[in-house]
């Protein structure tokens, strides 16, 4: 078997699957290299949730090759003034509009080089001013896959002047004992990940097996952190770091954001009983 | 990097995304050619939506490189007596059954040769009354794909044989001043896609900014004429033409067919206020 | 054109298609083996729903190429201490959870080797307790299709040690003419796949056309036999032997499902009427 090293485009869309968006995405991409390897991350993206999106490439990133070129394309703004970007990360390059859907993966990879491709040659030659991952973020990354170099495509900016999303870090509750955090995802089943990593939990004395509170606005829910939702009773609110390091609250075999109410960027903190 | 032009398969069906029966077309394919690229255009079409599937395939085509394979399998007569197809256009191949979902993009693309493959020696040794898409079209796209020749394949037959789905063109009314159009499409989203062209919307002397009359039925909604949805405040109707270059209505993050109450085919006008 | 047969991995889930979960499987795949070719067999499995993987990889795999690698990801034990799998059957290398959802298979494939991976070398270096599917069966399925040899990626365990799911085999009461089957899968449509193959339903002397007899509890509905749900009347209950061999019923344009009200493993009887 000979290993030769394709560049693997990963697209990320808000598309959904009903329409042939995405597929005429991989259209454009095959036209101007054939070779190009096309992967989807999701379409299932939250219609216009550019933090949802943040939070889903800062996530999956990591376990794609070194060079994978993203493309994420949840877009409310387009056809309006917004940037069209291309960044090369320390790992990866990301195409993308400047909604701040790069950013949280930006600010951890840390970044070479960035560049407005809003009006580069490699778009299509007709662009349209309602899907620009066609005609403008598809044809450049597979021209990134074909190697032309990065300063041709587009024009270098300034990374300071990136659009970033942001999430309140989470934080600790000396007196009260409470961990204070933030709804990050919620996955298909509603799982409901949060902004509070391990080492946060640690700090109100948790064990695996041990009974926390809950709080989500004012109601107060009793859950057993565990290592995983299976370990808890079906039906019964179950507490653990999730597979991206994450804490995460579920219902095992049930739906815990409907039965939180909570959603994307709420408030949700967790406190020792 | 070597670029090493392969076949590339696009797929279309209206199986959705639960049942395995896309991914078993996809082992037909790779069992008969493993080195066939497969795209899924889209699996999303409504459930025996031919029309769907004929004006997806016209507006999606010319973004896939020339020589491309499209197998459509939106089949509702499966197991009836209308024919399998085999069609050679001016760019591409066509694969689907002869109800008129491969017509528009024959009309456009212009007909070279035209095959019943219906009792084609290349299909599955056994064929079932209810998946042809597994054993008739899956297999024959890959033996395509494998450079066999078309009249091997399939018994020639006159174009004009073809089934062909029609909708009505667009009509302007000089007197009243109105734009007569049909609904051609209605994404995930409710945006609402007309047949009428930009040339005819340059008719009634709208310019980007101004305001329009959009007329379903008995009811009538102002609309404002941008270009795009993005550029209307929340909440609010906007038309535009689309990324096909199609006019299409939409709500600014809601849903227009919801709204206008409207389904594909349904006669949509519209008229300068 | 040089026919260079790489290793397929075929995936299969009860992930859906909102979150990156099947995405990051890919990019952990593509990191170690850039070359292995991936087709989704389904991420629509009922979430957790064993059984209907196990029916789901049965019927499908026949249709791949020899050598084939099955990754199924159905795993509402994940977490526990239930084993991980890695079979090679007499056709294909079958990776997943030792839950039953590769037995259906094995059992009529017939088993070569049987390994538990457990603990295997080849998973991710750091094994969370939720996404086996990432950290320990995309992994493993990569490094098969790079050649390493399977006795050095897990520990040889005993086939009759697997963990089996089971469906009642259908039956034949002489005395009332029934033949008593059982859900075996409701497609995304509603058509209600059962475990009755053609030779049960030949006992009951039917012809193509005929009527018969559909009981489930205590309902008894009329339907027709026919080649095709498409050969029945819009609206109007059909059965036919499906493409996988097996006897379903189905509502021409409609849901038979919810016109029945079955699930999954329900007693489903046919009578001559």
């Amino acid at each position: 078997m000979v290993i030769d090293i394709k560049k693997l485009i990963a697209l990320m869309t808000d598309f959904g699957y009903k329409d042939p968006y995405v597929g005429v995405m991989k259209g454009v991409i095959k036209s101007i290299n054939p070779n190009a390897e096309i992967v989807d991350l999701t379409h299932g993206i939250t219609r216009h949730s550019v933090l949802e999106a943040a939070v889903n490439l800062l996530v999956s990133a990591e376990y794609f090759p070194q060079g994978t070129i993203f493309v994420v394309v949840v877009d409310p703004g387009v056809g309006s003034e917004r940037r069209a970007l291309l960044i090369e990360t320390n790992n990866y390059i990301l195409i993308g509009p400047d909604n701040g859907c790069l950013s949280l993966l930006i600010e951890r990879d840390g970044v070479k080089r960035a560049f407005d491709i809003s009006n580069s040659r490699y778009r299509l030659l007709k662009i349209s001013s309602t899907f620009h991952g066609r005609d403008v973020f598809a044809p450049i990354a597979a021209w990134v896959s074909r190697g032309i170099s990065l300063e041709d495509i587009g024009v270098e900016i300034d990374v300071d002047s990136i659009v970033k999303v942001s999430i309140e870090k989470p934080m600790y509750d000396l007196e009260e004992g409470i961990v204070i955090g933030r709804v990050l995802y919620i996955d298909l089943y509603g799982n409901v990940m949060t902004n509070v990593k391990a080492d946060y939990i640690n700090l109100i004395e948790t064990k695996v097996g041990s009974r926390l509170n809950v709080i989500v606005g004012n109601s107060e829910h009793q859950c057993i952190y565990e290592r995983s939702f299976s370990r808890v009773p079906c039906g019964e609110l179950a507490c653990y770091i999730n597979s991206w390091g994450f804490l995460e609250v579920a219902v095992n075999m049930g739906d815990a954001s409907q039965f939180l109410k909570v959603k994307l960027g709420d408030k949700i903190s967790f406190k020792a009983t």
